[in-house]
């Protein structure tokens, strides 16, 4: 690669739809999102773009994209060269780290900077985002994760190793991604405000798909959930794998008690029973539950709690978020807890653009950190690809392996004008009901 | 009290102090703080106003300003009747809580606002702070807790329980808090911006002025630790109390090998050894260092991780903060578990009125909660009270009970004109140096 541009200008979006009117994405804890992007583009002298975003479900999206905004003085002026370099320079800025650290707003605006950043560099290069990382050597990508508080459970050296063991089969495994994709599951079924037919169809409609996993959301009701996981389990027949989501609901005897109410079912793993945060009382539940597995992590804040649970027998499903941990950097040392440790990642997805971007950290943990996809599967949600420049292909339940180069996170100029709050041409034009955001 | 005023505003100041120029406030982790606050005024149609402030400490106090504006709907048009209704709300919306959950600008900046309406409160009751709470009921002080993600540690019916337990002797033990007041310690002497000489002399006013505890930073270096410690311990005298704080500086390997050296100085305590996530870390540590205590607190971001920390075993200081937390609820919350696990509560202060909040809960928890004064301190720090309507009175090395109405939250407004950023006297008008925030 020559020289890369000089970074000119960051921009921000703030982005909004109006999904509560639809009660898509309705769940015991969030009964009308409004699925937002906190957007940001950085735009270089050279003509290429980055791109990347905050998710956030409506409201506070003003301050998720003021927090992007923030960020400003890291990037303009500089190269997409060393992202290990830049991703640590914003995390480790000492009057910023306050804000958190490491967790909740200023977090996740990193995070959309660092992803951006990962988008112009794959641009650049003239790659999808999946091959870019998985083609560079252990050495580097072990440079671009920031071991503070790790060195307990997770060594340079050790992630080396890792990374070392499954250099040989690189090749054979991208060829792989390419001819046959990476398997998905769909949360489309599950969601809270469905009625019993539109979930025996969807149930149906997921099989015919090729899915072999789907997702229902709990927590509600526990009569509701014991109506509704017995038509999944008809309509999908036994040894289907039947997750099921209950979005922090519950404290953790409450979460022991429900779950084994819904046991007959059969559910595959109960996701998010308690707090993101409570990584003691996600090991308490993961114990009474088992051989139900507990799957968590969208709302996992950074590498550390990643970490503990890890440790502590919390999680035997690792849900990593694109866009909540500091970006694609923090998600690979995240991978690599996994593969130290065993635990599959099954990353969390939906949302707006959460599909795109997640497929690449999959393929790439298969492809260089993993080197399976034994119990792997990430979310599929069928909402709002539309608005994406690169939308994820979706066939017979399976992610096709992207190759547009970059992140896949680019959204449509025609999208991010007509979303954008308060002024685009969705809210200010009268469509949306009265109530929604 | 007849009906409480409306709210009929909110309204936000980016106050920064710079502090950076002085070395004040340097640590291993943080070299060059600007000490700034995200305040907010809620003005009533009564003439009446409640103050509060989120603590930063410098860059993204604009951010963290945006994010208290963001609440402005939960407020205005709202009375300061039921305050733990009021911050439910807040903590509980459902789009908002994406963006933490419960931790964070935004968790900070519901902290700033309950503070505030507590301000508001106390002031419309006539009393400081400490007092109104110390005169509610059990039944009224739980229902200001929400008890969600804590009921496998305390339940509202054991929180009653130690609230009653304490109920006998409260009005001696605030006659004996107006007669005596409650001990301090002080981080004055322990900067590592500091010089030897300086460190001496500022030890033996420490101990002049009365204080019977100080506190030292360290972690930057081991050499200088060693020899700071030395020449502390030599002027301070054995037995005395020396504490000693790395700021989060170190994984978990590094703070046992670090404060294993420094063991010969006898440190009373060691506080942040690591990242403050790490609930299973701190446990690490402690079990190590014993009988050194661990302390830590100012950055765990909400009940769920002091909930962990004591059940773990990570803590033997709870060192509670007045405005990281969602605010005086949240902490009343950290008072229960504290006194449920027989564990000392010595807040964090220092910054920007932090001292001037702390010193209420600290009371209360003694009238009203933990009944005891055994093993407590509460940190004091003596920069920038003078910026304060109602500044901390600490004399012969203890803090008076205040007196006046409300949470002595309140900044002298030329203070708030002043260092507002950027447009106040203090930066625009070439007061501050080159580099400065």
């Amino acid at each position: 690669m020559s020289r890369a541009p000089l970074i000119i200008a960051l921009e921000t979006h703030d982005i909004r739809f109006p999904t509560s009117q639809e009660l898509d994405g309705s769940d015991a804890m969030n009964p009308d999102p409004d699925y937002s992007a906190a957007y940001v583009v950085l735009r270089t002298d050279g003509g290429v773009d980055g791109h990347g975003f905050a998710f956030t479900i409506g409201r506070g999206n003003d301050v998720q994209t003021a927090a992007i905004a923030a960020l400003e003085p890291f990037v303009v002026g500089r190269r997409p060269d060393d992202l290990g370099a830049l991703y640590k320079e914003m995390v480790h800025d000492s009057q910023l780290r306050w804000l958190g650290p490491e967790k909740g707003v200023m977090h996740m605006a990193i995070s959309a900077v660092v992803n951006a950043l990962w988008d112009l560099k794959a641009k650049l290069e003239g790659k999808p985002l999946w091959q870019l990382l998985s083609e560079m050597s252990p050495e580097e990508l072990v440079d671009l994760v920031d071991f503070r508080y790790l060195s307990d459970a997770l060594t340079p050296g050790e992630a080396l190793q890792i990374l070392r063991r499954a250099e040989p089969g690189r090749a054979e495994r991208a060829a792989d991604l390419r001819a046959n994709g990476y398997a998905a599951y769909t949360t489309s079924p599950g969601w809270l405000g469905y009625d019993d037919d539109k979930l025996r169809r969807l149930c149906r409609e997921a099989i015919a798909a090729g899915f072999t996993q789907i997702k229902l959301k709990v927590g509600a009701d526990l009569d509701d959930d014991l109506r509704r996981m017995r038509i999944a389990r008809e309509v999908c027949g036994p040894g289907f794998r039947i997750a099921i989501d209950a979005n922090q609901r519950w404290d953790v005897g409450a979460a022991i008690t429900w779950v084994n109410a819904l046991r007959e079912y059969d559910p595959y793993w109960i996701e998010e029973p308690t707090s993101p945060d409570d990584v003691l009382g996600h090991a308490t539940v993961a114990r009474a539950l088992a051989p139900i597995k507990v799957a968590t992590g969208e709302h996992v804040q950074n590498r550390v709690v990643f970490k503990q649970m890890l440790q502590a027998g919390s999680m035997s499903i690792v849900q990593l978020d694109s866009a909540r941990v500091g970006g694609v950097n923090e998600n690979i040392a995240i991978l690599l807890l996994a593969a130290k440790f065993g635990v599959p990642v099954c990353p969390h997805a939906g949302g707006v653009g959460l599909c795109e971007l997640v497929q690449h950290l999959a393929m790439f943990d298969y492809v260089a950190v993993s080197g399976s996809r034994q119990d792997r599967v990430i979310e599929y949600v069928d909402h709002l690809h539309e608005h994406f420049v690169d939308p994820v292909v979706v066939k017979n339940g399976r992610y096709q392996a992207p190759d547009a180069p970059g992140f896949s996170a680019a959204m449509r100029p025609e999208s991010i004008s007509a979303h954008t709050f308060p002024g685009g041409r969705v809210w200010a034009g009268g469509e949306v009901e009265e109530g929604a955001a």
